[in-house]
């Protein structure tokens, strides 16, 4: 069925779901019978649930258009080509950890997948103070697979090409991430925000603070050159949907071939916003300690889980073209590789914490912010909260090499949280 | 005119040559007139002067197998297209250092171009003892200007990733020089040679030195994965065409997006193979002295030339997406992105010296070696020459990051070839 590209809406996303009978078996019933509700609280796309008497699916459809802006910020329909593309190269590493996809429309720029339920949007549930065991083991899993399968220590040069190739172009998105995580909260940016006139001073400082500056505007450049492996691009806490007993990774429009450290980076930032933000949230002052404690505890087993299953996953792999394991068969080769394969993972370590406080700095300083803070009705309160999440965020990228592992970064936190 | 591939011979050329208008008026007279000469002998292509009563142009074309090992060793037409591709790149930024294109036929995989004369490959002059005095500054120009305007740090992103996308299919050009040059020589491969028996240790104590091949691997995973240019791939002195006057760069079929150290890594490592070489070709012990001298001064001013030009470039460009110029406007943001500059130059000063061991080792110990030691008839005296050039290759990879500066890489050089 070939459909060319129109928003659609209440009234029209059913007539087109009813051919697809994956998608009708799984609602069940007449077409007539389903309800459709808009429920996109994004920023790109809209986002509808379909419920039949059976049961109910996600149809995401892309806007042309920068939602939270609107119409004057053009944006591609492709972008869901390459979530499509993106989610179907994830679903083959960890499909538990992915929704199930079940009908893909690229005229339409529609994906419809598994509704997820109960699961609710991690961000949601830190906010609540919700605690989720499993939440470090899963995303380290799910981090480890896409990153370390998607790399060419993982897979032959051809194949690591062709998927260089397939999301090279998916600039726009890319764009967005290199103006707005990069460079506008560098500047003087229209689009900017922040709490003022609290945070008026400490945005003017990180405007003029050129070691600050110049790390970040490497790390840019890194984000443009180092194809090291399919990357979700936009791992925060908005993109996981958790159940105390699921995790499952959603929208990776952004994905294209990139720095692996940006998608842990992005994990750890938004765990330390989370704990930055407790303090707004708190019922009565101290609440939330033991809560803060439980997230720093999961800002140090998801680093650790993950850098141990990565590891894990290099020494049983044999298919990658970057240092061929036959290579390192004898006793000083296999010596050596380990630690090269240590030092690989401290140089992803460094990686992951500069990406870190990049993304936090963002998301207090930039255009899109996070509701963990937004949240906090007091501004001078939420001000408080995140004058510690940049302070913690520039200490992060000035003195990542100089971190002895993420202890280091746990203690910081801490130390910075219980000042006042 | 559709043209469909053959592989075309003396016979056959002019008629494909005599409807394209330029290369006719070049040529002049009517193509009964023409003469037709096959000269390759690179390692994959044929290669034809066309004479006529006026002129004379050279066709380039591929073949579908690599013509070194024979029609065993398929390789894709497609290296024609990329090597058009570069040319008319690298045309872009310095046209003087670069063959006029004339003509480009894509079924063919045929390219019709300027016939250099009196040009000789540099090799060959190097190995008679000629010493070309603009030689430095213009290989140091052509780098400077197809690196760095190809790079991130002068190109808008967009432009960055649509080059990425249009050479990331050149895959089995790449796949050589993953194999030829970062693997076999460290492994036990059937197309590995070298001078036996003298070789056969150094090569046996290569294959088992665990901290090389750490290095080298982890060179190879960049030269996988960092798309910081367009790089010519296979810049040696079998490569460069030379007058005293003039330097023209030519076959660029290797072009991709990677490190841009490969290229600088290539060109100063062919010019220490020369210089180990000299030996070798000395009438009289001793007589290439002043030869060897002048060469670790070229080596000395590619480097400097080089990155002095690179610097100048980057200071007068504005247009990178990379280290936006207008992010470092105030006095310490000046100050700071000069000395972020000199640690990028730092940068690819290590990964210069290192690929340059790397490119040295594969010459002496795999596939394809170099008129250069080749034409030593004395195996002995040729083993003598490779064990020094090794000696070097491998000191400057495991040594790379200690090194302060080029004339510790010549310094290394005198020190090795002086010893008996």
């Amino acid at each position: 069925m070939s459909t060319a590209y129109r928003p659609l809406n209440d009234g029209t996303l059913a007539g087109v779901l009813a051919p697809l009978k994956e998608v009708s078996e799984r609602l069940g019933g007449d077409f007539s019978q389903w309800t459709v509700e808009e429920v996109g609280d994004g920023n790109l796309n809209l986002v509808f649930i379909v419920t039949g008497p059976k049961g109910s699916v996600i149809a995401k459809q892309a806007l042309p258009y920068v939602r939270l802006v609107g119409d004057t910020w053009p944006l591609p329909l492709s972008r869901s080509y390459y979530e499509h593309l993106a989610l179907a190269e994830q679903t083959r590493h960890v499909p538990k950890h992915l929704p199930k996809i079940y009908h893909y429309d690229r005229n339409l720029a529609l994906i419809v997948m598994e509704y997820l339920t109960p699961h609710i949007i991690m961000r949601k549930g830190l906010i609540r103070g919700i605690e989720y065991p499993r939440f470090a083991g899963h995303i380290a899993e799910f981090m480890a697979q896409t990153l370390f399968k998607t790399s060419a220590l993982n897979v032959p040069a051809a194949e690591h090409k062709r998927r260089i190739w397939g999301f090279a172009d998916n600039i726009e998105m890319c764009k967005i991430t290199e103006d707005l995580v990069f460079t506008d909260p560098y500047r003087v940016a229209k689009l900017n925000r922040w709490t003022t006139p609290y945070l008026d001073d400490i945005a003017a400082e990180f405007r003029s603070d050129a070691p600050l500056k110049v790390l970040v505007q490497r790390r840019k450049l890194q984000f443009l050159t180092s194809a090291e492996a399919m990357i979700h691009g936009d791992l925060h806490t908005g993109s996981i949907m958790l159940t105390p007993e699921d995790m499952r990774v959603i929208d990776p429009e952004f994905a294209f071939m990139g720095p692996m450290g940006f998608d842990v980076g992005a994990v750890l930032g938004n765990l330390l916003i989370a704990y930055m933000s407790q303090e707004g949230h708190e019922g009565r002052p101290g609440s939330r300690t033991p809560y803060r404690h439980w997230l720093l505890v999961q800002i140090e087993q998801v680093w650790r889980q993950f850098a141990k299953r990565f590891r894990e996953l290099w020494d049983q792999s044999k298919s990658g073209d970057a240092y061929m394991p036959e290579l390192f068969t004898d006793t000083p080769g296999a010596a050596a590789f380990a630690v090269e394969k240590d030092r690989f993972m401290r140089t992803l370590f460094v990686d992951s914490v500069t990406f870190a406080g990049i993304k936090m700095i963002r998301r207090i300083l930039g255009l899109a912010h996070t509701e963990d803070l937004e949240s906090i009705a007091d501004p001078a309160m939420r001000a408080r909260c995140e004058i510690k999440a940049l302070t913690l965020a520039r200490r992060l990228i000035l003195e990542a090499e100089r971190l002895s592992g993420i202890t280091d970064v746990t203690s910081a936190a801490r130390a910075i949280q219980s000042t006042h």
